[in-house]
């Protein structure tokens, strides 16, 4: 069976940061879906529907099409545009909380057009970045009153919410697992569920693979996965597993322990990679180490869990990496 | 009015680490109660039963007596000997599980004896050190219903909890303010409520003044603070403002906005201090600090809340701290 | 007299970061100009010597000439362009390490130019990412090569090194104070030193205030300030002042007891504000600290500093910043 | 060969930390002995002069005979005791600097005894935690001037100095690699030198890799190796590999090119565990991981290092970790 792996159309792209406006040359969208379809382990694809992509709205068709990639997600862009840069669902400025909401509306229908049921807000400009600069309790609560109306407008599509401690704003609002379970459940649209990015996960000191349980254990919230690799500080969004490995096993078991069946979507930055190299490292990477995990005994797995013993975990760990 | 402000007994004794059993000569029970109540911002204490302080019992009442200082909680202890060490709510053996529920039962009616109403549990060994080591989802269920089980005990008394994200285990399993929040709900007794230990929040990247507002915002949640400083990275328990002073005055103008009327204990590790004076400094900081915003109308700080708009934030900051 | 205080050119205008391409509309270079000597506590400004300002050159002579700014600095532009991607002086292509130092003396004769002494370096794209990409050894002794070239190329013009923990790679080769220290002694020639950017410097736990002992012990290396605050896990370039205000009275206190007489400029990234009033906050905020400590007895510091004593240096702190 | 593994003596036995004065029960030295010498894969031990090592000094001697193990360093005391709170060769009482350096001297001759010609100084008490609280300038200067004096007192013994970003202290004087090199360039003794504890390097966001190859760069000055792994934010001192693996084969890989001969001392704190289970773990993934480089042709990693290539990086890895 194909794993469900997939990757942000412009990961094989090219990346700016704050200082360079261009690490590498461009592509066009078509050359980005075929870079896609060319890497043999993914057979998905998510777009975020920044006004470029929307410009080349029948090239997209015609890709989806061409390389038979399923699109898994759109994003709705809340973070591209000069607009938000004091927040989108939970801005100051009411016809700016209302075109957040008037433009996820809109991916809705566009994702419904590629027979793709599942729109992702990353509401990264939704926060603060000084003391004294926000009211959290009004502003909180205008950002759950208009995902909850996105939501309502159309059953049929499912709304993911992807929370990330910090960056593009010194502080986010939807900033960890917990967080993301409190305002889901706030929310409470059916359709409405919660990706975990890997890498962002890391930023406020969770294990990823605890995150899951906790996604789990308060109402099997967990819908989409981004994933990546980082230090720990910062959203480096590097290679899947160039930095971690045993925790990636950790989490690829608690993954398969929970029942989770959604996708796997590699959501790099190669600023100084060809990035369509770069991410099919990620999903070799994934691949070998799923292919370890396929080796092992679960109940194995799970007895040395009830043990609540470093030294048992130690030695599973490098049973299940290393054969050792 | 006498602010509520309490520092635990301990405190204004000696400390030690995990390098040096004794950073000074120790003090009797009594002694360290006359030294709190020498403090003249003070007028409250906070209590840990460990296996000395129960010994001492009866100085322990007569010293309370003697000072007129209130006893603002009890905590209990959870964390201080070797049966913790896999965890107390959260052990995967059931006999330490129950141990721990009846020690808070105990600790409960000793509470009932000093006129005090209620006790506070830091559960800082449950949780985990190493990936693979452990069930998240069976532990956290263990953890949540050992807590409930003990509230339902008597509901004249209170049971608080404490989170941070990590010490003495690498992860704890209450680790931040959003995930007291779910276990609160998940608990769902009205005699439990969340403590907020503003040098844990920075712990985990928050803004003690945002998970002011959370608590707030989720069920009214916050019945209790302790209060310290530190550098981000590590709970450091130093000087309450020796670091911050406008994040503390943010601290304390959320804490009016929201209504919050509880005490603000002090809980520092002053190693190296004379911990009586360590603990008067932090005393006479938080009580400048409050009498800077006792000066500042509220509707201006309100005001520049609305704008989102940084340079007011800056120069607000500057008008309260400064005046300038 | 008046404080030596500038900002970078750039700053008054308009950023953007690696998810919006642009925050708020451009101004022209005359607009910059005229924006930074609207702010009536700066007296110098510092450049960047980015593709777009070699356009303007006229414009800049004319503008330096009509608001009697002093230009404090240029900056080489080793990090804006995609043929620094994998380094500059540090690169593995022979042909880019020698741009990297012809550009540097180009930007030394435009220095000259504009009567400006001091050109800056600040290699941010010479580092690493990944685990196994690098040769720390011999990558790091072509860097200090290629420096130690272009600062023989004339003696009249200063070339000052600006060190930073990571970003735009996840690691730099000039990370922090002592790794500086080491560089500057193996380039060896007197017409190199130091920059440290206050907000770099928290970066990597250090002190600033400690840093600059530390390049006063090592062969008084420290020649230039940028100036900003940050919540010490990234390089926010924030208002200076409105995190921290103890620590920058520290800073300023050690600046003037090791003889720092040169610049401090500011160095902000104000994505969402007014460029021009962030930065004057800024300078309102330095000089106001400044003047607390105008005020304040030197003796008396020192005295504390021998005591070796919190207890004392919270009550210092306190009376200077509050005068309680 | 056998490796040239070694272990602190303690680390076998209990911990506690500053809440809980004790994990589980104590053992004799004599049993701290025989449970090193039960590790197969370990060869030598280090030692800490604490007051209760030398009143066993007899059993120490016998016990290094029948156990047949190395003494590869002992470790002054400059950190258990009451009277280096406030610093050791640091502090600003000089009787407390004389007897830092006393004692270092007396351990010196402690070594020769036991045919061991390293002495190890770990000043962890020497730093500040407050800002305002020391003169950073002259007591760094009693500090390399202190074990300056040390060294030459015996040549024949070397000292090695051992540096933490933090901890005991909030910020340490001996803090990062780049200031070690100063400190040993400044206290320039050809008997000191440096040992790199993996744990504390990633304290400072250091990649000990990249710090062999500082010290390498810049004098050949590493002599001894402290290893554990942890999360980065903390000294955890865990199980070697249990977090990290391709940063480990890194790290061997570059003391391997290098040319580093010395021993790798295994230091752990296992809290819960058993410490010799626990240390044994170490042992095995050290070996685990070496063999794994001993199987890879080193030709190929510089190669790959030479082509500033994350892609190749990436593949590399998987290659020496998984041969996939």
């Amino acid at each position: 069976m194909k794993r469900k792996y997939s990757v942000f159309l412009g990961n094989v792209g090219t990346c700016f940061d704050r200082y360079c406006p261009s690490y590498a040359k461009s592509f066009t969208t078509k050359e980005l879906f075929d870079r896609v379809a060319s890497i043999d382990l993914l057979s998905g694809v998510d777009l975020v529907a920044v006004p470029q992509l929307l410009d080349d709205w029948d090239i997209v068709k015609e890709s989806v099409q061409s390389t038979e990639l399923s699109v898994v997600s759109i994003a709705v862009d809340h973070f591209t545009q000069e607009k938000w840069r004091q927040g989108s669902f939970s801005s100051v400025l009411p016809e700016i909380r209302q075109q957040a909401i008037n433009e996820t509306k809109k991916v809705m229908d566009l994702a419904a057009e590629l027979n793709c049921n599942s729109v992702t807000l990353w509401p990264g400009q939704d926060g603060w970045d000084y003391v004294f600069q926000a009211d959290y309790l009004q502003e909180r609560t205008w950002f759950a009153e208009g995902i909850k109306e996105a939501c309502q407008y159309r059953t049929d599509i499912n709304v993911y919410i992807e929370y990330k401690m910090k960056e593009p704003r010194t502080h986010s609002y939807l900033n960890t697992a917990p967080t993301t379970i409190l305002i889901l459940d706030e929310i409470n649209e059916s359709n409405c569920g919660a990706i975990l990015d890997y890498g962002h996960a890391l930023l406020g000191y969770e294990n990823p693979s605890e995150s899951v349980a906790l996604f789990k254990k308060y109402g099997d919230k967990l819908k989409h996965i981004h994933i990546n690799d980082n230090y720990r500080y910062w959203d480096d969004d590097m290679i899947v597993g160039s930095i971690r490995q045993v925790e990636f096993l950790e989490f690829f078991f608690w993954l398969r322990k929970t029942g989770y069946d959604g996708w796997m979507t590699i959501d790099q930055f190669p600023y100084r990679e060809d990035g369509r190299n770069a991410v099919a490292e990620s999903a070799i990477w994934m691949d070998t180490l799923e292919t370890l995990l396929d080796k092992t005994n679960n109940q194995e797995i799970e007895d040395v869990l009830k043990k609540k013993d470093a030294v048992e975990a130690s030695k599973l760990m490098r049973k299940i990496l290393l054969n050792k």
